[in-house]
């Protein structure tokens, strides 16, 4: 078989002839960004063949940009001979990065509480002295010491064979004192494990399952100290990049094994990295709570999501009973438990679950507003009486999906830009401040809410032909806005922003602000009637939310009203994790949440046409994008 | 690495120098009697080297009757260069067997009971159409109508990762018409598996799991056919020949993965055995009832039995919870469950309440008495009031262990004795009708019997002077009586019965004659008491009744009191395999069992002492045998 030699890593791989580069490069540990998932139309995933001759069909791939010697590794598989390739630096995927996030105060009062009781716990006991007249076995003989001392325990008990052949000696290693962890559900008893001696430390792990990155944070369940958390791409990016992408390609048992390992090994790399990073053991890892959307939780489980994409759009399961960790896969203790948060519907995930219970809405009086913005926008509205759920398809524009140039927002990202009023030139930043290489959700909404501002762009989303900019062209007249020329860009060529991609940023918002407007409009309110609008999601990060509300993605609000609150499934997840209590109350709020079918509201369509102009049909609901302009307009 | 080569089988392996023969026969798959457990005690290993010159150590071991080029293969091991190695078909450990066991009435009672529910059940659903306004997931929905359709159904139930993956296409395949197999076990449904369709087959496996032999049946669960039964060698014989020296070999945890092993391959091989006969697939087996001793219990699950033989005797569990058939490693659907009969103490196991279940003594009004004789001899007596239980350790004497020319009761062992009253000559009969190559329990009660009631034994168990006889001698002041001569017996050399063998045989009878007697006696009774005597276990199956008696092992009762129940570990089993009504009742009966531990009674020893005669130092409780006696001498 040939081999392939990857520079500068220098590791080599024995492949068949006829593999393409990105999988060799997965054989080979190498991680190449690609952020289309190998659809040759993002560009991302140029390669510099060194040596050999591959074979490359680059026919209908998007090649701009590349440089001499430079293919796309996804439209380059290996030939009958040897071939080295350079992956450039840049590249390379991401790296998994430790997120030093700020912890949410709703988070810290869990931390912090006296009686907070995590999903698993430890209790340390002296067992009575086997004897002839307390004959009973060591297991039973555990057990009942067990009843004993845990209020709540109740008859049944679930003990692993393994846990069973440890047990004669685990408890008269240390003249019977004993340590047990485990996990009480429902009306029974999930023995973890049983160990000799008295211990004290326990961990557990919040894991947020995105279709994009995955988070995992490992938390002491004893301070309730956060240890770490490392966030990093979740490898099924490269059997396709959004969840529907995903099912797609899960269409047979094989394919959903891969998926499935990919989500796996993506969560036991981030753990291990914390584990070693943190110098603790897997085996003191009792609990971990997973928050997925229903698609992403599906396909961790290897369970087919075909039938979510299809009419009625069943999911196969949307509370999943807790497993063990090891039918789950996730590096801990393998008798520790494993918890899903509850999902709602198809497209109302767990991820949201754990997100309104980080928002806390469903305990506010006022009514407010939940919101994540991704490929997928979720919303939630409501307060302790009800909540009221939809989804809606974004598409990807916000995450730099189906924008010419855009990407996800990092290193090489434009993530803010503003325009000159007179001349229509960009003034740009760039995620750690090196050369563009293209553009982030966060920049596109500043270059929109810039240009129409400043009168570049007319309400419906084209070049205005009345007020010409050098940065302004027609191509086929199709309008063009260069956002950075050939020797200010990475690549050396210029990064355009062109009206097919303001059209895809305009489908994005307008479906957001209209399903937002439709639930409202379900509990008899709109927009004013709102306490707070939480804003979820990586996606929020670099928000300029003046500029959000310009474009009329966001309701016209005082910006006091918004509250970003970061990775919410995260946050949500880890209070879980640590309180019963919470994990209780995130039951009931997923079983109190009303799921609103946008395709069965006629409305629905009115409102989103409505919604489809800068800010919207309806100037009246944007006041101060009003001001703004009067303001620009010298008026 | 030498090849040993095994004829007449033609197998050839592959072992590093110094492989035991009995290991390299092992690994070839040729199993060699070896009934000491490779000690070198029997004698019974021999095999013939062809060619090669292998490792032998004999010193020690007992190597009368081996022939010419012979050696013992548990004393030979391999050395530099590869050897052929012939073993005698008479060497070769009895094949498995199929068994054609009556089946007794109260399991035919149990077998055509229209109302008995098996362990294990199936349901055909039609599950109502996912549509918008009825969206839940697929699990969810098969839950509900399980709910709907089972009245004993909890709210709980546990569902494999496998079985969800599964259920999106499996509810689909067949209109939305599915089968569900599933346990109901306390509060929780356990649900083995969900296929599309109507199916109507389900088996279940009952399993004796001897310390000698291993017994496997297979019911039909819904016509109450039996099946199949099969019968074999438990292959950890080769770790010793009873339960002490398993409990040693099983000393850490590599021999513990070797003995848990050995039980799993060998119930898998007999159950493979039934399905290929039967034309039968493991998936439509359901649930299983394993009943063994406390020892072979632990030992089948790999837990240490260390402590069962150390004060206080405490088993690790007696009643192990129900078992996914994955976790058991028994060839069955992998959803379906193990259950395990309860055990009551150290030494009264769940092979024990299976068979007080078959004998159905927990259920009579008179006072009955189960006895099961083996290397432990367990005895129960009672009720429907009560239930008390013994546990002795009568040695291997009735199992052909501790007995110079002792052999099990398989071809070629002398199973029935007479003696010529004026001779004192025997008159043998042999287990399939060829030569004697040894003498099993039943023979040896046999003999001692005729020779007691002849005049040629005393009532101490030696030979006595004062009557002489040709086949009487003495060696180094031990009597030995000559049961076949050199050229009557299977190897060329005389068989014996010496003093130091009829000893052991006393041993035994008395421990297990006064145990019975100590254990009415706790309930204020003695023998002519009881209703019927129930014997289990192969022992019984060439039994001579008025001979056990005549030697006191059982006591001196009406012969139309005694009944032989065969294999009733194997008969309970299928019991409660095939209905929960039994099942629950063997858990009941199980708990009301008292457990009188006899080291725990002074007066165990004075009356094991006074048994220690032929048949027993008061003559007046065995007046049958003293009538037999005077009518021998002439009286």
């Amino acid at each position: 078989m040939p081999v392939v030699e990857f520079y500068p890593a220098g590791i080599k791989v024995d492949v068949p002839e006829g593999t393409g580069l990105l999988d060799a490069a997965a054989a080979a540990g190498v991680s190449i960004n690609a952020p289309c998932g190998g659809k040759g139309t993002c560009g991302k995933c140029a390669v510099r063949i060194i040596s050999g001759t591959p074979v490359v069909r680059q026919e209908g791939a998007k090649t701009a940009g590349l440089r001499e010697g430079e293919f796309l590794a996804c439209r380059t598989s290996v030939g009958t001979d040897d071939i080295i390739v350079e992956v450039p630096e840049h590249r390379l995927a991401a790296d998994d990065r430790s997120e030093e996030q700020e912890i949410s105060s709703a988070l810290t009062a869990v931390l912090q509480s006296p009686s907070r009781k995590p999903l698993s716990e430890t209790i340390s006991l002296t067992l009575p002295e086997p004897g002839m007249d307390d004959g009973i076995a060591d297991l039973e003989r555990v057990l009942r010491e067990l009843k004993k001392n845990i209020p709540e325990c109740p008859g049944d008990a679930d003990v692993m064979p393994d846990t069973m052949r440890k047990l004669p000696d685990v408890i008269r290693e240390d003249n019977m004192n004993i340590t047990a962890a485990y996990c009480s559900e429902g009306n029974r008893l999930y023995v973890a494990e049983v160990i000799p001696g008295k211990k004290a430390v326990q961990y557990g792990l919040a894991i947020d399952l995105g279709t994009t990155s995955v988070s995992v944070r490992c938390v002491d369940l004893n301070t309730g100290t956060v240890l770490s958390t490392m966030s990093g791409y979740n490898t099924q990016v490269a059997c396709g990049l959004d969840v529907i992408s995903r099912i797609q390609y899960g269409k047979n048992r094989e394919r959903l094994d891969d998926l499935r390992s990919r989500a796996v090994e993506t969560i036991r790399r981030l753990t291990g990295e914390i584990i070693a990073s943190c110098g603790i053991s897997p085996d003191d890892i009792y609990s971990a709570v997973v928050s997925g959307n229903t698609v992403m939780v599906h396909l961790f489980l290897g369970i087919k999501a075909e039938y979510l994409r299809l009419a009625p759009y069943t999911p196969a399961v949307m509370k999943i009973p807790p497993m063990r960790a090891q039918d789950a896969g996730i590096v801990m203790n393998p008798g520790g438990m494993v918890y899903f948060s509850p999902a709602v519907g198809s497209y109302v995930g767990g991820d949201i679950t754990a997100g309104v219970l980080a928002a806390g809405i469903d305990r506010s009086g006022g009514v407010n507003m939940f919101i994540d913005i991704g490929t997928n926008g979720e919303l939630v509205i409501g307060n302790s009486d009800f909540l009221l759920t939809c989804a809606c398809s974004a598409g990807p524009a916000f995450e730099g999906g189906g924008i010419g140039c855009g990407m996800r927002a990092t290193r090489g990202a434009v993530n803010g830009v503003s325009v000159d009023p007179v001349t229509g030139a960009p003034s740009v930043t760039v995620i750690e401040g090196v050369k563009p290489e293209g553009i982030c959700g966060s920049g596109v909404i500043d270059l929109m809410a810039e240009l129409f501002l400043k009168g570049f762009l007319d309400p419906s989303g084209k070049f205005r032909d009345d007020k010409g900019s050098p940065a302004i062209s027609r191509e086929r007249r199709r309008g063009l806005y260069e956002m950075a020329g050939p020797d200010l860009s990475a690549f050396g060529s210029s990064l355009f922003i062109t009206e097919t991609d303001i059209d895809n940023v305009m489908r994005a918002k307008a479906a957001i602000y209209s399903a937002s407007q439709l639930l409202l409009g379900h509990a008899g309110m709109d927009f004013p009637d709102l306490g707070a609008v939480y804003v979820a999601g990586g996606f929020g990060q670099y928000l300029n939310l003046n500029n959000a509300i310009a474009i009329g993605l966001l309701p016209d609000l005082p910006l006091e009203k918004f509250v970003y609150i970061g990775n919410a499934s995260l946050e949500g997840s880890t209070m879980s994790l640590l309180s019963r209590e919470h994990w209780e109350r995130q039951q009931k709020l997923a079983d109190s949440m009303t799921y609103i079918n946008l395709s069965d509201e006629p409305e629905y369509m009115d409102r989103y046409t409505a919604a489809l102009f800068i800010p919207h049909t309806d100037f009246s609901r944007f006041p101060s994008v009003m001001k703004r302009m009067e303001k620009k307009n010298g008026k």
